[in-house]
């Protein structure tokens, strides 16, 4: 008997329709069309792959009458947000179509034979770089565009040579279709297999495993919570052949700011943190969840002002509904946690179940924080937990506690000082990427972009899943080693 | 109470020494002199790394004449092939030293700030390449200097700007101690905190997993058998804070050979390959252990040929005697095993126990190959498996079966015909190199080697232990965003 899953209404909790779960028959058939389709596709040049690309964005953005009021009945993000999101995405498949054109990611690596006996010796060898084959790839609720059906896990996947399976996430089943539909009609336009673009969907975790699993998948890309993103990896680990699994998972991204930088920008500050703490309903991978000050120096009094300002800043903000009644209720809990392991919640007001939730502001000793771990977990929603510590030291061992993340911000080390360059080392020694202004909500899509850090930001701290590098997690390099002249004129490729 | 090791003599079984067991608290105090020599060494120019890696180089190769000695003693290899094992190892330390020097393996990434909003505009970005920290190095039993304390994995974790602590081999425990006393006096002389390259020892698995365990180790470099790779690969996936462990394993290395060659050149090659499959008895990660011979077409007379010649090259093989005498027992388990298999034994002599081992051959059909996953395990020794397949397609279903291979030979591919080019595809699907000529046996230190592939022959495909990119493993990329000026002077280290 199929399972039916149920599409909700973000804000309402209303059904606004049904799915059916993918069969175990029709998971296995996605996963062998996609294999299939690597065959040829692995082989492509790169302005094949462009070709698609760009159709593909075309194909968003054509549809974006349809697909933004269907993404903001299920996720509740908002018109405003879903079309930037939207933009974002037509703009980042265009990106690795650029980049698949230009193939300079697929650079070789040519090492002319060298006469004489070995160590300096050696035949005629050239480094490809190859796509490891069809990718299980992992939507995440947050970006329903943007990490989702034709997000930049998708495009850079594509770009590189390799075909996907995607599980659509259970928050945006609908758009999801929706999305689905189009590259259907977009790869039959363009002539191309439809294996090379699968979906799959399941109401538990079944679905997934079962994906990631599967012998013709051979890699995973995830964007989604510690705890899934680890589950998933395990199981990646756990198949008979292991294979790469790129997850992105959860990040506190401490913000540290000196009390010299509060004394001369503490209210402007604390709005734009107020801001980015509740902007999307806190629901991004890189909210502000952990402030960090420094109360040494005469710095007590300065930072009692600034929380104080922040307090009354985030209180000014109205979040929107979060994207599902359980992620509602994780966020509850989140807090509640906190105030049992002996935080102080600074602001924390009552909502009713069907009405968005208040943002909410904490706080605890550096000490506190380095000494109990329920301090330190990730509480997913427009929450943050002001840190104080006696000195840069305590703020040091902080960040060290922390572990991982996907980003710090240091505000206020502007100057050349030993303490300074203290927290410069402390941040970059967890991070994959350190502010030295603004919030860091707000992914930048670029060549220097590094979104992943040490675990538990990612699974693998030396990929990213934004950027250009992204790309290069779908590759593998084969030397080839005295090749015949046939080989050589392919470029390698036996086509 | 202090476990003592014993050294053995690999040809006689005799007590050469002792060394103590390192125990759990001179481990810890390992691990955190190489936590406390990295703060400094990250920071490190690429010329002060250089400067120890040739001092390293320079210090081997003073010690040569008590370090051969030596190692032949532990592992029975011969002088011969150790001395031209310690000139690689030099040539390693200071090819490292020069990758270190020129720079380009950290090469950033820049992104100046592009005015207006997302997804176009953005902030000042500048991507860095960072080293990971201290790196858990597992040695090789099959290369005493190549793959041991002063082989790849160290030298290119220092050029990285890791420190390394090594677990000893127990195959070479003497030879180990003396090239890391060789290392403290080098690091002395230099000026540099003895912490930089630490070691260990044990008996059993507990200090290599006590190891991997600890919280002062960023990543794990490991050569050797897949089942004590998959052991500690799995031991750092399931850390509180799981690392990267870069695991180079077992493999079988096909070679594929098309009757047209053998018709030619086969008499040469049965001598060639005969060569490579009882080089250093056979104790090599690229180990030719599976030969694929295509029966159809008029195949079948050719290739019986080519079997008997190889098998009567082969029997005149003196291999000299094995690593140890759990690897004699190992290689004999493991002809037994492809004999219960339903494997024949062409090529079979008895050898005492105190006797080195004789060559194996032995043959089965690719469908049993497939069918058996018994014929597919790596039998580590002077021993190949004929699988004779009765067209492409059966050739192409038994590199299918192996999976994951560090190389593939293909023999006579050297025209441009729909079957070679199924071959060429079939190998660069499951191998990290593939050779069109000689034997896999000689790895050579280049720009483009790649000495990995897919599970069973490592943890990471996307990885090398072997040449160049070997350095890459062991850094991070971080993303600065609007650094400030005093910072990017510094060039983008807080020094």
């Amino acid at each position: 008997m199929t399972q039916v899953l149920n599409a909700i209404n973000a804000r309402t909790g209303d059904v606004l329709g049904h799915v059916d779960a993918t069969t175990p028959e029709a998971l296995d058939a996605h996963c062998r069309a996609a294999a299939h389709a690597f065959a040829d596709w692995q082989t492509t040049t790169g302005e094949t792959r462009a070709k698609l690309l760009r159709a593909l964005a075309a194909g968003l953005e054509a549809e974006r009458e349809v697909l933004v009021p269907l993404a903001d009945q299920e996720t509740a993000l908002g018109a405003g947000r879903l079309n930037g999101e939207l933009d974002r995405t037509a703009f980042q498949l265009r990106r690795f179509a650029d980049i698949a054109e230009r193939g300079e990611s697929f650079a070789r690596v040519d090492d002319p034979a060298v006469a004489g006996p070995p160590p300096a010796g050696h035949p005629a060898m050239q480094r490809w770089s190859l796509p490891l084959g069809p990718v299980a790839m992992f939507s995440a609720s947050n970006f329903p565009f943007a990490f989702s059906v034709l997000g930049g896990d998708t495009a850079s996947a594509l770009a590189a040579g390799c075909p996907v399976v995607i599980k659509a996430h259970s928050g945006h089943l609908l758009l999801s279709a929706a999305v689905f539909a189009l590259c259907q009609r977009v790869l039959k336009a363009e002539g191309l297999p439809a294996g090379l673009i699968g979906m799959v969907q399941g109401g538990g975790r079944d679905v997934g495993v079962r994906l990631v699993r599967h012998p013709a998948i051979a890699a995973g890309a995830f964007t989604g919570s510690t705890q899934g993103g680890a589950a998933l990896a395990a199981e990646a680990a756990a198949r008979p052949r292991p294979i790469p699994f790129f997850g992105e998972l959860g990040s506190v991204n401490p913000v540290v700011a000196t009390p010299a930088e509060l004394a001369a920008n503490g209210a402007a500050l604390a709005t734009t943190l107020a801001g980015s703490i509740a902007l999307g309903c806190g629901q991004f991978c890189t909210n502000p969840g952990v402030i960090v000050l420094i109360d040494g120096d005469g710095g007590r009094a300065i930072n009692d002002s600034f929380v104080e300002q922040l307090r009354t800043a985030l209180a000014t903000q109205q979040p929107h509904a979060m994207l599902t009644r359980a992620m509602r209720g994780a966020f509850e809990a989140g807090v509640g946690h906190w105030a049992e392991a002996g935080a102080t919640l600074l602001l924390s007001e009552p909502a009713a179940a069907d009405q968005p939730p208040r943002p909410v502001l904490a706080q605890t000793s550096a000490q506190a924080f380095v000494a109990t771990p329920a301090l330190r977990e990730e509480v997913f929603g427009p929450s943050s937990l002001v840190v104080r510590a006696a000195d840069v030291s305590e703020a040091l061992q902080v960040l060290q506690a922390v572990g991982g993340s996907l980003t710090v911000t240091l505000w206020g080390t502007h100057t050349d000082t030993a303490d300074h360059r203290a927290l410069v080392r402390g941040a970059m020694a967890i991070a994959g990427r350190v502010l030295f202004a603004g919030v860091p909500t707000g992914v930048a899509v670029t060549a220097a972009q590094q979104h992943g850090g040490p675990w538990p930001s990612s699974t693998r701290p030396e990929s990213t899943s934004v950027g250009d590098a992204a790309l290069s997690r779908f590759l593998r390099p084969v030397c080839l080693q005295d090749a015949p002249a046939w080989l050589l004129q392919r470029g390698g490729r036996p086509v």
